[in-house]
């Protein structure tokens, strides 16, 4: 059986090398039949060369062609959605439903709208005009964007649909996607949905291009290279610092989501107020996509004391009650054991769990485990490493002097959330701790677990190194995550006919916000 | 006679190594007498450790006391202006007036007010609001900020009262200042005084530590510090470098503001119309400041012919005639001959100057030469290396297509300007050549020179690597400016008396626009 062709400046097409590779069902451990190729350094170089034609051409084209393909694409997903759970289902064992079909493949349509909605409104780019000086600037496209998409969201991060794919194309950008090995074909289904958008919505048929695999080098150089306008990358923490050693080396703006433990603050007065409500907020949380989520709770902060013991009590009850799921790969299986076995390595004791289950597929036990604070902040490098499944870390400090000190260890997180007493018996604690955790952490929370993302103009899914590359950009919530893929573009004294029609002196739409001499207004420029 | 103090956790106080040095007068050559100390990593450690202090205490000072602050400094440079302006004229030999006096100090204090505005208006941090999930995001605090300050300007980029230094402080963050060791006693002054009014704001006296100099390795070693948020850096692009890499290996965003050589393209129908008035332009801009401005036009792109021979001519006659200025230091001077010099390896000659010019004092003759564009094409890595002072390069393309492959090779940089027929002649030229110019740039002009950069909202002085470090940020311009020195907060559920004040319900001063609800909105929120 010959390979699935490549996606390359607007011709599906064979890839140039012979090398494949087959994704497998890990329910069951058996590989699937469709065979797809690991592109070589020739496919890379004419995705790169398409992607940087593209972009010029995407230059000429206005935000409503844009908003046309987001939406029609987003219909076109739904039109094929039956095939799209099943195939999804079949290589991530993700639950049809509610999971595939009424969570994550609404989400999806929901951000190519949304996006759809942005682009037309336009205030995003942040329009700015100093009629005085005829100075005028706006966020303009930043070049082909190269998208590497996570295993974890077959549909939501896909690098062909999800928040960074569309992102950069509502920011007119081409996009170069390197999908997930995990799950090829459901890739392939909605790579052919948006090729037949672009087509539908006369955009650059380049505006998409699809390599399903490619070696980490060819990738490193793809990073480094002058076609290139930027990254997004959503995985794992050793990946995502190579890439970003070599954009950064480059000068390219690279956008990565790399890791969060997202930390979660237990103060004693809300676990004697409601620990088994917490308790089962945090089990649910834990379990979620099976643990498998950017924001799921791996590591929790608690201080020593009856109700503190009565909590881990409650849920290692939950946990052992909950039938574990099915991890999304053999790779994920194995490094979860790795990860439980290097905190114990280290001092960390288990609760529950720990073990691989018997197959087919691929099970791990529901699993937590427990270190005193002083264990913590003796080695908290090696306890801040993330066990990607269904195992969390309970930490215990000795008081909250050493959990102030646990807090003041950890890295950089996606998320970190604050539990209190709600009649304010933790109030004086939360007021020491909680500027400690806010700076560490992208999305601060109270009272609330992590899990649970929600598509909105406020949502931060960033954070400060290592969850991110950069702490002032957000891979979730429209319209911020556009720009990303964006570079300031400022035109001085450049002739009316000449300038972009986001900064002529007629708004573009009525509705535009643009900063005019200082005030935001949706006026036009009266001079 | 002992050196001076540093400022470090609101005292002066005697650095801790002995190593000093001094600056000089760069109209003579002479050394002046005040010396200073080279700081050792404990100078450094304990501005970090005071910085680091000085970032928790900054977080709970509200809007009107920094810009208070920022007015009170304001009125303090104008206060010392005659001792300032004499300080900076004995360590750099800009002119007294216009320069130093009527254009730099006025500017400085100017983005210092400007600053205070922006900072009571607050709409510069982007303050968004979902009211249905609860779900609040701005641009918060990134930590403290280490600011490197270039050599040619004194106060308006100094690192304890330029652009870095207002953005840092305007958006929250305290500073590490490292000062220029070619101006430090001006330094000195503006420290003093800007010290004097934190205290009379009432802001931590911790908010500026101010060391003079410090060897590389501890520069770098400051850079990756886990105390450190982020860095602003003007200089020269081998020490921007060595920084970048410093600061992303340890994930911390670096603004740097590296080297360009702002091109201009001169198409042939601008100089049939007008290439006299262009040619004045031209010289007026290359030798503003002697050339020692981030914008001057060291590079010009023209096409071969009789139009293009005149202007050269004309060109030359005007560098000849006018006098040239005293160059910022020694080093400018030797880096100068170095640039010309290794353009004339790869084939440019000279059209007019090429040599030092003799002492007192540091001066060299205003400099043109000329490649082909051909021979710019075999070694275009080169032929960009920024001469900084008063040398331009000019490349005599063959033809448009000739042109168009010249400008397809240039790096980034933070201008390029392109001069085109007032009648319509150059048109189609013009829009084959300026897509390909765009992208490289960050501020792109039409018929004007980019030397003069306005501090104003649209500004961008920024632009693709190796301009900068990140093509989404701007040196110059408030408030976009202080976007750098930020990190993306979202608050989650969190309790309303929890909330910072721009994402409280009430609008905290009844004029700062929030996106509330994918609406901007200078209202309360309502619920």
């Amino acid at each position: 059986m010959s390979s699935q062709p490549i996606l390359i400046a607007g011709k599906w097409r064979t890839a140039t090398s012979r090398k494949t590779f087959t994704a497998e069902n890990p329910a069951t451990g058996e590989r699937l039949p469709e065979e797809f190729p690991v592109s070589d350094w020739a496919d890379c170089d004419q995705a790169l060369a398409a992607a940087a034609a593209a972009a010029r051409d995407l230059r000429q084209v206005g935000p409503t062609q844009i908003a046309s393909f987001l939406k029609r694409y987003a219909e076109r997903i739904e039109a094929r959605a039956t095939e799209l759970v099943a195939m999804a289902h079949q290589e991530t064992a993700l639950p049809k439903k509610p999971r595939l079909a009424d969570v994550e493949l609404p989400r999806t349509t929901d951000q190519l709208r949304q996006a759809a909605a942005a682009v037309l409104e336009g205030s995003w780019c942040l329009p700015t005009i100093d009629t005085k000086l005829n100075l005028r600037s706006y966020l303009a496209p930043l070049g082909p964007v190269l998208v590497f998409g996570p295993n974890n969201f077959p549909f939501a991060y896909n690098c062909v649909a999800g928040g960074d794919f569309v992102s950069a194309i509502a920011a007119g950008n081409p996009v170069i996607a390197k999908a997930h090995p995990c799950h090829p074909a459901t890739t392939r289904l909605l790579a052919e949905e948006a090729f037949a958008a672009l087509g539908e919505s006369k955009l650059p048929l380049a505006a998409l291009q699809l390599l399903y695999d490619i070696a980490p080098e060819n990738g490193l150089r793809c990073a480094a290279d002058s076609r290139l306008g930027g990254i997004g990358f959503t995985g794992s923490r050793p990946g995502g610092l190579k890439l970003k050693a070599a954009a950064d080396g480059a000068g390219k703006p690279a956008y990565l989501e790399m890791s969060s433990v997202n930390p979660v603050v237990m103060l004693p007065g809300a676990l004697v107020e409601r620990h088994s409500q917490i308790a089962g907020e945090f089990v649910g949380s834990c379990l979620a996509g099976d643990g498998q989520f950017c924001t799921s709770p791996g590591l929790v902060i608690v201080m020593a004391g009856n109700g503190t013991e009565a909590f881990i009590q409650e849920v290692k009850a939950r946990l052992e009650a909950a039938p574990p799921s099915t991890l999304l790969s053999a790779g994920v299986a194995k490094q979860l054991a790795a990860a439980v076995e290097s905190w114990r390595r280290v001092g960390a004791v288990l609760v529950t769990g720990g073990n691989a289950l018997p197959g087919p597929g691929y099970h791990f036990a529901n699993t937590l485990l427990r270190v005193e604070g002083k264990a913590f902040l003796a080695t908290p490098a090696q306890l801040q490493n993330e066990a990607f499944g269904n195992a969390s870390l309970m930490v215990v400090a000795r008081d909250p002097a050493e959990a102030a000190r646990v807090i003041e260890q950890l890295d950089g997180n996606l998320t970190g959330s604050i539990y209190s007493d709600s009649r304010g018996a933790d109030d004086a604690l939360y007021a020491d701790l909680a500027p400690r955790l806010r700076p560490r952490v992208g999305r601060f929370l109270n009272d609330k677990m992590p899990t649970g993302v929600a598509v909105a103009p406020a949502m931060n899914h960033g954070g400060p190194f290592p969850a991110t590359g950069h702490p002032g950009f957000t891979a979730v919530g429209i319209p911020a995550t556009f720009r990303r893929f964006t570079m300031l573009q400022c035109f001085d004294h450049v002739r009316p006919d000449r300038l972009p029609v986001p900064l002529r002196d007629k708004n573009p739409n009525g509705q535009m916000w643009r900063l005019i001499d200082g005030s935001w207004s949706q006026a036009s420029v009266v001079i």
